[in-house]
């Protein structure tokens, strides 16, 4: 029996993992949870699987967890020092790294230095810590699993060939909701059709993430730790039918794909699974269903984003750092309706504009960057509007 | 530096390998050549490559090469037993089994009773003799790479996979030249047009096989074999763009797929260099120029050699010979001119309605049901045209 944590546990991968836990019950074990304000769903999740610790973000909801909650078997904590304690909790053997933004870093590197396999499907970890990030797995011994299904699909195509002999990556994206949108109909876009994403049901971050292709941005930065792969042989495709996930072209001219259903239980349970796999529950895929794989070039007009990500990958150092709190900032404001579908690029190329270069050597230098990055996002916000 | 040995030397698998090694010369060296009756063209591939040891299909060219071509260093030899010596010549290391039909047959046994790395090229090898060569491979220590895209997509898809979480594995076809002809249409198919290919480039005899899809089946049965499949493992999708050659589904869902630019001299590079990669020389392949990648279910009324091959692949013994076998001379007489397109599969079919099944334990075993079926055949397309 192996054992899990699952580190945002009412988020949507974290629904999922219970999807994958549930029908392979003889091999996994739900141990600890980290959720974030929804105590109705945490509890329903304590009931069901009977972890021995579990944290909130917030002393108030962890205290209403208590009076509603009385197992004395039960651990109950909160805030970051909770995740922590959850991540790196002594009877976990796998913990899924699914806490949305930076937000997820700190437990993400508890789990590390602890020594856990991580199926990572905190995608911010790596885009701000990449190298910090790896050079703690080595030293624990932890083992990372991608849960991002661009991702999983690399991770699984390059399987035993040599990097050296990797001459690129494709990430792939469904191009969200408004591939097909004209630019000058783009900046009437609301966050209501901004968050209908034709393939994936997500996150709402990461939903808006995808109507930006900013998400594909942080995943091109993310594989470069991932896979340690040069800026250059990384590559992002549209691909409306988000049927292959990733392409990995060997030096030879031989291309390796990951296609499958687009459903997160697949990978999320590869990475539970990984070096095995157990059988899935979904029917196969079927391509002549399907009928056709379309691929097209980024129009890199209606998606700045993915150049500045680009910019970022290339610059290194606190770039992505910079990058991706503006990003967040940004977004969490449009969710609020407080800005248009176009302002979310304008506003983070201001931000990264402004930013100025700086070594990245520890997860403090990290958090310098990403708050003073937020308030100088925060300020052009208020200029602007 | 590592010596080969081409068998099928100035076929369309022959002399896409010559592009290749006149790529690698650092690395490959051409010490053996296997031709029919091409003296022409062999003579020039000896005046280049320096072999030492060649052979003809009959020994008037072999004496004809005798008197061109006065090297004291090199070995003329003929006949099945020129292309077995070949074959198994010392020097070699890597030998690219590329002789068509069942006469490759004897010359791939010698290569692998000889220990050697083979490049496999001749697809009936591994039809009418699977078993067989896998147990001498077994012994020997000789190491088999397919040659066929399909299969090296297989093989690379397979990678370190574990052979119990594989639930299928799918070979595309491209639909031949008729792909798209109705029924009615089909029957008037002259050799020229049956001859025109619309991706590859490829032999007569293989290009008259990918039009009434025999190609897929006789890959069906070389796949159970080479990759120790189950028959219902294994399935074929019409694919009219031949980009993406094969996939494997695993048992959890996710699939690995191998799509490249379609050009033999790609997994020609790839078996010779195994385990290892080489650069190559074709542009990448670029998606976004394709567009649109299709895929399709077989017409089994229009293409009846499908289920006729599976049917041989799943009562297996001698029906793979006899399919074989049949095909072979009914293919020989359509390129003659000598019947219809669609009368290719009728008298196939009427062939292994009269097979009956016996054990394949010998080589002798093969050649006998192979004989016996070619002269079954040729009764049938007397008796019929």
């Amino acid at each position: 029996m192996e054992n899990i944590a699952i580190l945002g546990s009412t988020g949507s991968i974290g629904q999922s993992t219970f999807g994958v836990v549930d029908r392979l019950k003889h091999r996994f074990s739900v141990v600890g949870l980290a959720a974030g304000r929804n105590t109705r769903l945490l509890q329903e999740q304590i009931e069901k699987y009977k972890p021995k610790i579990v944290s909130l973000e917030r002393k108030e909801e962890a205290e209403e967890l208590r009076r509603k909650c009385d197992v004395s078997s039960l651990r109950i904590t909160f805030g970051q020092d909770g995740a922590e304690e959850v991540a790196s909790f002594e009877e976990s053997d796998i913990v899924i790294s699914a806490i949305t933004g930076i937000n997820g870093l700190r437990p993400t590197v508890a789990s590390i230095k602890a020594g856990k396999k991580v199926a990572l499907a905190n995608k911010e970890s790596m885009v701000v810590a990449g190298p910090l990030i790896k050079a703690l797995a080595r030293k624990s011994g932890s083992q990372i699993i991608p849960v991002d299904s661009e991702h999983s699909g690399v991770f699984q195509c390059l399987a035993k060939e040599r990097k050296e002999f990797v001459k690129r990556v494709v990430l792939t994206a469904s191009g969200g909701p408004f591939f097909r949108t004209a630019l000058s109909e783009m900046k009437k876009k609301t966050v209501e059709e901004a968050l209908k994403h034709p393939r994936w049901e997500m996150g709402k971050k990461v939903t808006i993430d995808s109507a930006t292709l900013m998400n594909k941005g942080l995943e091109l930065i993310e594989a470069r730790w991932f896979f340690d792969l040069q800026p250059k042989q990384l590559e992002i495709l549209i691909h409306p039918q988000s049927i292959v996930h990733s392409l990995v072209e060997m030096n030879d001219g031989s291309v390796l794909a990951q296609p499958s259903p687009t459903d997160m239980k697949i990978p999320i349970q590869y990475a539970l699974t990984y070096p095995e796999r157990e059988n899935g529950l979904l029917p196969s895929l079927d391509l002549s269903k399907i009928k056709a794989l379309e691929f097209f070039e980024v129009d890199q007009n209606k998606f700045p984003l993915v150049s500045l990500s680009r910019r970022a990958l290339e610059e290194g150092d606190s770039f992505p750092v910079a990058l991706n709190a503006a990003n967040e900032v940004v977004v969490g404001d449009f969710l609020k309706n407080r800005l248009k579908f176009l302002d979310i690029s304008d506003v983070i190329k201001s931000a990264l504009n402004g930013h100025k270069k700086r070594k990245i050597e520890s997860l403090e230098d990290i958090f310098e960057v990403d708050w003073e990055t937020r308030a100088e996002t925060l300020r052009l916000l208020k200029e602007r509007f």
